[in-house]
């Protein structure tokens, strides 16, 4: 097992990484809560009836009452309407400051949870017990948390970290393949702009990692974690180094836009989203052909990505709207090596556009060549 | 002029007390933002009408794209979904991470402005612009934001400071008499629970305060922040000393509760829980008659209280709904001196319901005699 330190600015916390780690976690949680007057387990029906019972048995051993929330899997549910709901429940079941959330899911749920946690009464303790690789590997560490507007999505939410965060290896198990080839996108990403020694182990050891062998995966999730510490310990806020977690990111958020966030999931747009930032990245000279072939050849290794409809032009107006865009430059982080990425303030439509159809025509060639 | 400084532990600022401050907020607001993209103002139709334009002409002065978005006034707003509907105006505008906010008008709208800033983007910054007596003297200072659910006041929110706040004392003007009596209670209680000489400067002068003479009501105002101010500094998120600041507060908001928020004004329901809670005081000999008497004497020199119809029973009742109790026990704030007071843990539903009693009788006493 690991136990792996974030030491950001307005929080220091633990992410546990272990096999069988859910009916421990009550006792691990509880000296870090001031007092636990009551638990609220915040999960997907599905969720719930894999993982739920040891959770909730491991508060309940120590004598807590522990009531369970319900949010209805998928992006669709991450909105203010359903945060509203969850409040007044929480209010119902009497929450008061004491209170104790547990996020038990993956990403939607973490952040949904987490928002919760900020707003209920200004602020009551959380813990993140992420059950997919995505959320493993990322969402849960770092203290975003939000939800969606109609608008677009994150646009609303809050910093704020949890308590701790479990990362039960086990829960992988019962995650459907496509999901956690998806997830393993970030750990991709992780390896291309910071470490280079866990992208040339994922290049080692893609076939059994795709296939979840734990002996291979648990490294990877391990190094993943590591590496989003480090960035979230140096700039917690987003005013600097942490915005090179948003590679592949500002075309990702566009293709899944464009897609109705229904078709591709967040890994897999974003491994899309990563070989059109390597196409831009060719372009300007700042990387060589052999470098990008690593990337892509590492990101199709964890694919299939599926095809999808858009036009360039449109996808590029979307990233417009994208939140990373600072009052009309339109930045990009580029790869420049294996494990080095520049942050790119001046990138123009024109070019963006170029970069988009590349990744577009790679995706109709190897799309026909597999129908 | 008066610049109070606060310093709490996640920000600083200062509350600037002056007449003829609005136009120049926008230039005394830029150098603390770091960018400002474009502005957005919070108000209500009735304040955008009296005092939007110099606000507004200042920023666009500055060359910043100014909005203003209306919120309704009352209380009934104070919800999720005009919350919600604000951040989807925000997206529709364009408004980015450099936006800044400005909350223009009464407490409703600067614990909404307030948390809107909070968590539109996960944060951006925001300047409070208090023009009643109440949020001048207390919601404008101390960072709580937020907004009521279905099942009770200020049950979501955020810790969230302004930039600034600025105070225009012009502004009081305009104000209905009745509001700015209404605001004075929140002087009272800083005067009982900290400040005698305030408490005493508010007994010589009660008359030309209570007709909104500046000489007077200036001093009054400063005071009262500076205590807010002195209480945050020591313990911005109510684990202990900010707790005294909700004195007259736990039958204050039964008693609005009662009422369906509509037939008192939040100081005037302040004003009779202050009673209520001086006979408490009283019961428990923790208070002398003769300084209960000065209370409840300064407390009716800001009236009429609006008498109103409510059960003592039930206001216990609605007690145990605040928020302020904690896991079981029943806290209130006693006096014990003009200028001290106790936190006491311990008070059983008999004792309250007696000191209630006690308190609706004079109300019902009064009542007859005027009527």
């Amino acid at each position: 097992m690991s136990d792996i330190r974030v030491e950001a600015a307005s929080a220091s916390y633990t992410v546990h990484v272990d096999r069988n780690l859910l009916a421990s976690i009550a006792e691990r949680t509880a000296p870090l809560a001031r007092k636990i007057s009551q638990v609220f387990i915040v999960t997907s029906p599905e969720i719930d009836r894999l993982w739920g019972a040891p959770v909730r048995n491991g508060f309940e051993t120590l004598g807590k009452r522990v009531t369970t929330l319900l949010i209805p899997a998928g992006e669709s549910h991450k909105r203010m309407t359903t945060i509203e709901r969850l409040l007044e429940e929480l209010a119902q079941h009497g929450a008061d400051r004491d209170t104790l959330l547990v996020a038990l899911g993956g990403g939607v749920l973490g952040d949904m949870t987490g928002f919760l946690a900020a707003i209920w009464m200004r602020g009551v303790p959380f813990i993140q017990v992420p059950t997919t690789l995505l959320s493993q590997v990322d969402s849960s560490v770092g203290g975003k948390t939000g939800a969606n507007l109609a608008a677009g999505k994150n646009l609303v939410g809050a910093f704020y970290h949890p308590l701790a965060v479990f990362a039960d290896l086990d829960t992988l198990s019962t995650l459907p393949p496509r999901e956690l080839r998806a997830g393993l996108q970030e750990s991709v990403k992780a390896g291309v702009i910071r470490y280079p020694q866990l992208f040339a182990f994922m290049e080692q050891n893609a076939e059994a990692i795709r296939n979840g062998e734990l002996s291979v995966l648990q490294p990877v999730i391990e190094d993943s974690i590591r590496m989003k510490a480090e960035v979230v310990e140096a700039d917690e806020r987003e005013s600097g180094l942490r915005m090179i977690l948003n590679f592949g990111h500002t075309v990702g958020h566009a293709i899944e836009a464009a897609t109705g966030y229904k078709q591709l999931l967040h890994g897999e747009a974003i491994g899309w989203g990563m070989i059109a930032a390597v196409r831009l990245a060719q372009s300007r000279n700042l990387l060589d052909e052999a470098t990008a072939t690593r990337i892509t050849k590492l990101v199709h290794a964890f694919g299939p990505l599926p095809p999808f409809e858009a036009e360039a032009q449109h996808l590029v107006t979307l990233t417009g709207s994208d939140k990373k865009k600072r009052s009309g430059t339109l930045s990009f982080i580029l790869p420049t090596s294996i494990g080095t990425v520049d942050i790119v303030r001046d990138v123009t439509e024109a070019e963006l556009l170029t970069a988009v159809e590349t990744m577009l025509a790679e995706m109709r060639t190897a799309n026909a060549v597999t129908a």
